[in-house]
């Protein structure tokens, strides 16, 4: 039995991982759950899995019967706790992910801010004190099951990419996209900000440094494949040439359960790729001129330091301003790039010092747009390069 | 390091082991090299790899310096030998097979006939004295590489086949078909024999007994791709829906370096898959009523018994036929059923029941075609049904 605290439980991974409970009811418990603002649905699923443990920004409109209202922090260290689920997104989840390692408890990991910004320190708290990171994305699954039984022999890592729903538009085409043609995604079904960075590809460049940190990769040996149909989840070629892949239909629910019964794989009703009619897998490496955000993101993962969480912080504030149609596509991974030149890093960073860039990204970002009256007005000097 | 005895040395698969231990000599030892009739290169690999032990059929003409002359069977049990390297054809490989697997060694094994014809006693023998089988061919060795550290979970294995030279072609235009062009392959450089094999597609249907008996996985869950690219090796598709598969550059290389130096990975000079360029995977299930031969191995490895010795024995010998211009290329296929409809089974069948049972089905081929002046004269009765 898996005893779990779902931090983020009414978002998208939330709901399916609290899916994946109902269909593996023996193997799977509810310890705690923790929402923001959703208090109607929290208290659906408080009345449903009858958590101890509860949390929510507005806990007087939560409908909590017997549950005890506590911090996310306290679930990731609550004794009756194996896995904390971080499914929130931004950096809400640093804090306790680090708390749950430090137990030497398994955190089952949907949140990229955590890594990226983090991620020495997130790695260096796993290691010291045995605890486990289990990723949820697709991507990172792929690649820690391609893992599995090895013992490292890792020449590359070649993390797939469906390219987002614009994929091959040139420029011009790109200026006129609105925040209601990124949101939709031809392939995945996810929340709106990773949908946003999906579009614009800085998801692969978060990737990227999400998997330098967990599978201790050197930036340089991981590189970004396109694969527009999204069945093959990533690669990893070995010293001795051999590569494995690990493939299926793309559905959250596969990476979730893998992470909550890992080691073991149990049966699931979740579709099965249909190897009884013809397929066709394409591949194509990225072009990082072309997708300056994975560059941009490559470069800060190397430098390292408060590059990162700057990185996420102004990214996440330009997503923030394109959806409310305050700025254009192009000035989001525009102003990240401005905001990472402006940036004067901080050494040896602390929790404290990446927060304060995190910060500093996000009011660059902010101070920036404002004062342009609409779309597409802002003037930075740093176009899309192609 | 790995002390081996190559039976085999000179053909295809053993030149190439032998190729590998020149480029891990601190990992890999010759202390035994057996070879047929090619006397001149086995004593050009004797001065080489100067091998404690040799075999030949033609001892006489071997310049074997100080080593000494020795039974395949003598050379399987040998104490001084770790690994024994079936890369003979044929059922030559058995009782060596099962020697070195009774004397709990590893058995690196190339040879399909062995467990096609002896699987049980084989498998049986491995369990009981704690002997191992390392898949040398690529697709087995895929399904063993994705299984690696894997607690079993299958739900289905996914032969990749290269559909062969006449991939597509009618009945029509197969009839005129000659040996010269069933032995030109696109894509693999391997021996004659298996050569026309994955020109009829007989390979991979004696590759699913094969998996049958390494995997315990039962016939109804092993299917055949075609993948004409010959890049994913094989697929494994696990109780939740998750599926791996191995890939490369199709060269036998990699698996017999898999197999000699597991359970370490170690780099190499073989050629690696280009990811820096395009790449198109194509996939479709094998359509097994018109490829006749995966259907009767299919049945005879379900059937059992004498069955499996049948279909290789016939198999064997309409293939000598064919490659002598005596029967035409679809009836080899028709010749193995005709011999398989005309078996009278033998029940639970020790080692002399199969040889009996694969000597039978070889002469009742060549007693069912001689008589025949030429090419495409036979009359079966049982055409190739498309």
């Amino acid at each position: 039995m898996n005893r779990i605290a779902v931090l983020g439980s009414t978002g998208s991974i939330g709901t399916q991982t609290l899916e994946l409970v109902r269909c593996l009811p023996e193997q799977l418990q509810v310890v705690a759950l923790a929402a923001g603002r959703n208090t109607r649905l929290l208290s659906e699923q408080i009345a449903e899995f009858r958590p101890r443990l509860y949390h929510s920004l507005l806990p007087d409109r939560v409908d909590a019967g017997d549950a005890i209202l506590a911090t996310p922090d306290e679930m990731a260290c609550a004794e009756d706790v194996d896995t904390l689920v971080v499914a929130t997104s931004g950096s809400a989840g640093l804090l306790p992910t680090l708390t749950a390692l430090e137990h030497g408890k398994r955190v089952a990991l949907a949140n990229k801010e955590v890594l990226v910004i983090a991620g020495d320190l997130v790695m260096e708290a796993a290691r010291c004190n045995d605890g486990e990171i289990m990723p949820l994305d697709s991507e990172h699954s792929a690649v820690w099951q391609c893992l599995r039984g090895e013992g490292g022999a890792i020449r590359r890592l070649y993390l797939t990419a469906s390219g987002g729903p614009f994929y091959g538009w040139p420029d011009e085409r790109l200026r006129g996209v609105r925040a209601v043609d990124a949101l939709a995604h031809p392939v995945w079904s996810m929340g709106r900000k990773i949908t946003v960075d999906s579009a614009t590809m800085m998801n692969k460049g978060l990737e990227v440094i999400e998997a330098h940190h967990l599978f201790d990769v050197p930036y340089s040996d991981i590189d970004i494949l396109i694969h527009r149909e999204c069945i093959v989840h990533s690669m990893v070629e070995f010293i001795d040439g051999s590569i494995k892949a690990q493939l299926g239909v793309p559905d959250m629910m596969l990476p979730i359960q893998y992470a909550l019964t890992y080691p073991q794989r149990r049966a699931s009703g979740a579709p099965r790729l249909d190897l009884t009619r013809p397929l066709v897998f394409n591949f194509e490496p990225a072009d990082e001129r072309h997708f300056r955000a994975i560059a941009l993101a490559r470069e800060a993962g190397r430098r390292g330091m408060t590059y990162p969480a700057v990185l996420c912080g102004a990214d996440e504030a330009a997503i923030e301003l394109f959806l409310q149609d305050r700025i254009a596509f192009l000035d989001i991974v525009a102003l990240v790039e401005d905001a990472l030149d402006a940036h004067k890093v901080v050494t040896k960073p602390g929790l404290t010092e990446l927060a304060d860039a995190e910060r500093w990204a996000r009011q660059r970002v902010m101070s920036r747009s404002s004062g342009d009256a609409g779309r597409g007005s802002l003037q930075l000097g740093t176009e899309h390069d192609d």
